[in-house]
């Protein structure tokens, strides 16, 4: 996973070069910590931008939907998709306005997103897709039949073509600016998890099990 | 702001119907508490998303950039564009994995995008992007010079063909599973500001106004 990688054309990050990160595992680390990633395809010459879950299984992205959803059946003709990852870390406040800026960390994926036909492939991205978001989930829920199965239409994009983008820390003002006289700093932001909430059809005794209790998307970090 | 809207055939909501949105209030409401957008655009018939930040003044919205920003380049061709808002409201835990799914609210913008000229429309735009991020920072904050508004490239989007889609509430599991010995719910998802980091230049003696020190994204719900 840490293994060089060379953006191309398409992938270098051409703005602030500084914020370039092209390295497989910081990427890997980012779209392990997003929730959704953003789906962008092209229709009649409409590029057309779409919020989805997703999983990652070693060097694969998936994505899944039903296999009637507009979205997925245009990816399965072939098309090259978009995928983007991007977490928000704060906002900037600079003196200037122009310096204004937010912390981020965000990774685009280019490719050909190709549907997953092999059965067991498929079983085992919805693993990913499902323990991406809540891990622990899927071993205790109901499993997915031969019918939902059919119903599911799962596709792969290799992580092959990629680039991340990263800003942090405090704003950079222009020096004849730092002596304006504002507060200049850093607002943080963070995705939290509020309280479980019962489904109102749940007998009322059933545990919260621990992956829910627990759950805690930055823990890690 | 609350006339009916008709989704084209671009915007209708095809999968789950019943979560389209296309009510214009409602819309812009998702547009208001979103930090951030996904934009998508087309170069060589390889789709790009690119996340960045972004304002509505009034039926349209506004994002910006750096006169030499390889999107705003490729925007200002008039290319067909698609501006697409998230907000992740919680994780929806059902009896089955089929069934799981996530809470949100979207807004899809398709249109094309086009430089703003005018140099008070400019800076109007210019203001709604920094007053949609952080109210009253505008005023006490230096405002763009000359040099910045001509190395800066504004692009307007019409807010005309859109469509929002929700998805609220618990788990919708089949008839057949909810007798499946499992907890189920809803885990909520926020966006919480941290206590501002001041910056390391900063007079420590500045005080923190209290647009910063108060802020918060999700009082107005």
């Amino acid at each position: 996973m840490a293994e060089p990688h060379s953006p191309t054309a398409r992938t270098r990050v051409v703005r602030e070069p500084e914020r370039g990160v092209y390295d497989r595992a910081a990427a890997y680390q980012i779209l392990d910590e997003g929730f959704i990633c953003h789906v962008g395809f092209v229709m009649d010459n409409q590029p057309f931008v779409i919020p989805t879950g997703y999983g990652r299984s070693g060097d694969n992205l998936y994505i899944h939907g039903s296999a009637a959803s507009r979205m997925l059946r245009n990816l399965d003709q072939g098309i090259a998709a978009c995928v983007t990852v991007t977490l928000l870390d704060g906002l900037v406040l600079a003196r200037s306005i122009f310096n204004h800026s937010m912390n981020y960390r965000s990774v685009v994926v280019l490719g050909t997103a190709v549907a997953v036909e092999d059965s067991a492939e498929k079983l085992q991205a919805l693993r990913a897709l499902s323990e991406h978001i809540v891990p622990g989930r899927w071993d205790q829920a109901r499993q997915p039949n031969e019918r939902e199965l059919r119903a599911t239409l799962v596709m792969r994009l290799p992580i092959t073509e990629f680039s991340a983008k990263v800003r942090l820390g405090p704003p950079i003002d222009s020096e004849e600016d730092y002596s304006f006289p504002i507060w200049a700093g850093v607002v943080p932001l963070q995705m939290v998890t509020g309280l479980p909430i019962n489904d109102p059809k749940l007998d009322p005794k059933t545990p919260v099990p621990s992956y829910v209790r627990d759950y805690s998307r930055t823990a890690a970090r």
